[in-house]
């Protein structure tokens, strides 16, 4: 049996996912977190129980060490070999890289220099690749990133509106990320409808902690909310989304801050924790909303209505809309912001049924049987999309 | 004969219009340019031939005293006494003024207190003002802003993601701009489809060197593209619309420019000059895409794109949409444009004509017959409502 591990490594923290292949099967899954700190916490699932542990873990290599160690005590491997590959999410890939590739120095080379571009991310993302790298060091890796699924888009969706020059020298233009969510959404959306994702258009709405909105056209990213970083778009738990780019030195000028830290408070301190003044977290806002707050209120209106409008933005790109698709944490969970975003679309034939609308974190039609645009919601899988990759790079290298 | 004139001052020029009222009669029109510079230019249209003059207007009461003189020397006026009445275009009415309103020394006070948020255009306006005050002190004097109209926006349109103390604390919000043309059109557009604008839903698109697009709702702006600065929104000539704000901090590392020096760039060297690298004139870019310059082809690109997913979003805002109207220098004139605009809107029921689309700068309908949204090109005329809203406060302080 060969075994495939997905990974997500932060600056602090790993999170992996090991998969039976080409069976799917998760066999487990855990994270580390604090890695570097005091008291870092290493957590698994064995037997469907967590198992959590407190030991220092100083750096990225040790982490993986002690998980490869875990595995053999935990009965979940019996050697190293079993492990044939392993899947680094990335999540800056620029222009370099249009879909997944198999890791060498070069490549390992490239994620860093991305870091520009990422430079909270890629440093981390490829700290990770380089303690697998060590470790085991004949496996087939491959870098799975976040900007790639998007890299379809056409210039008319991804150049901004500035000095051509700056796309040139600089390479600012629209990337977009949770590309591998949006990617696997629309496949299985493709899949669920019984028909040729190549044939749909598709609008997919990753909504959690950060959220954007694709465009997805005959299973191409053809534009998607998010920009040059995750910060543009719709609104989210603490970013502002898009506003106006005028208020940065306005903004300045009223607080004395720094460009620096009004981007920090633009990603931090704003959208719907900035809105409301109490939580970023949207299950927080739904209770105070209905116990009579209104600046709770006013942020889910906020959310809402930028999503709502960038649905519109979306079927205008393609003329129309065969399936609006919610997912990640509040798209799969909460049935106040859907029908929220869903009210007032059957202009462009979104007919959705509120009884439909009551589940959480499965896969479900919400629309109407009679409904020409299908609503659906779908639980992202972006590990297994990750597992997928290395299986095809696997095979192309056999 | 009671006579009203429009005003339009700016820090340089004064532009006017004289109207015969009720009749709305246009008697005549000029501007006033260079002014507090060498060489003003005093130009009149008199039997409808412009004439021109170049002497030194030190200030805006000199330019009014001249245009005075000149009214009379022209025999269109035989003494000041005809003239009942002045309405201002002022930029900026912020939340203190959702109406046009009868100007006395608090509302010129006000008006100045709101120059910090369109510190270009208030001061100038307000020069204007005070020089009609001075030298025609009994005449009914109105302000009109640009931003009224929009002031019926509710919180989730006006609101952005950001800390809500930068609402309270420093008046950050959506205001939106060019209300009197988008309010003058709106109206136009239900009385030629003989229909009340209460119940209609209306998008319409200001098209010029500035652009904005609009929902207008029941006759009220519910949306509008521009922001807390008309740099907000979609691609304009010079101007860039929306960005991701991230790309201020980057663009500031990587040029060295201060954060008020990339805005400069985001408001005169971006839009459609930056992208083609040629001009911002609409024009001279059909012009060159047409001989198969890629860069123009892309700022033309760009610049439909962002508008075309504006009017897909205003329809769900408003559930739908019963017209779609074009208006301004370039929505007035180029068939091209409102072409690639409205190509792909079927969707939400938008079928157009393109013999009908060869229509420049005079009102028509574009749209089959039998489309749900009728498509309407509707010149602008903000000098009218200007003079309309004089009579109006006339009228309620007899």
């Amino acid at each position: 049996m060969e075994k495939t591990i997905a990974i997500n490594a932060g600056s602090s923290s790993l999170k992996f996912q090991l998969y039976d292949m080409p069976s799917e099967e998760v066999i487990t899954k855990g994270i580390v977190e604090r890695i570097g700190l005091k008291d870092s916490i290493f957590s698994i699932t064995v037997d469907g129980e967590k198992i959590t542990e407190t030991t220092d873990i100083p750096d990225h290599e040790v982490a993986v060490n002690m998980l490869l160690d875990k595995l053999i005590s935990h009965n979940i491997i019996q050697s190293y070999d079993e492990i044939t590959g392993v899947g680094h999410r990335v999540v800056h890939g620029g222009e370099k890289f249009p879909e997944s590739v198999y890791i060498d120095d070069q490549v390992i080379k490239d994620i860093e220099a991305l870091s520009e571009l990422a430079p909270l991310h890629n440093p981390a993302n490829a700290t990770g690749i380089k303690a697998f790298k060590k470790i085991l060091p004949n496996i087939v890796s491959v870098a799975v990133f976040d900007t790639a699924f998007h890299q379809t888009m056409p210039p008319s969706s991804y150049l901004y509106s500035l000095p051509y020059s700056y796309y040139e020298d600089y390479g600012i233009r629209k990337y977009g990320f949770h590309g591998t969510s949006h990617k696997y959404v629309s496949e299985r959306a493709a899949e669920l409808l019984g028909r040729p994702v190549e044939e749909l258009r598709l609008i997919t709405c990753h909504l959690g902690n950060g959220a954007s909105i694709a465009a997805i056209q005959n299973g191409k990213s053809t534009d998607t909310s998010m920009g040059f970083t995750p910060l543009a778009g719709v609104s989210m738990g603490t970013r502002s989304g898009n506003i106006d780019p005028a208020l940065i030195p306005f903004i300045m000028e009223k607080t004395g801050k720094t460009a620096e830290q009004v981007l920090d408070v633009l990603n931090k301190e704003s959208g719907m924790l900035g809105v409301s003044g109490i939580s970023s977290d949207l299950r927080d806002l739904e209770e105070a909303a209905s116990k009579g707050n209104e600046r709770a209120d006013l942020a889910l209106e906020v959310f809402v209505d930028r999503i709502h409008k960038y649905i519109g933005s979306y079927a205008a790109r393609m003329n129309g809309v065969d399936a609006v698709i919610f997912t990640a944490g509040i798209g799969e969970n909460s049935s106040f912001i859907r029908e929220k975003v869903l009210h007032g679309l059957e202009f462009m034939g979104v007919y959705w049924d509120p009884a439909l609308n009551q589940v959480h974190g499965e896969e479900a039609f919400l629309n109407y049987p009679h409904s020409p645009v299908k609503v659906i919601v779908i639980p992202t899988n972006e590990e297994l999309m990750i597992a997928r990759d290395v299986e095809k790079i696997k095979k192309e290298r056999a």
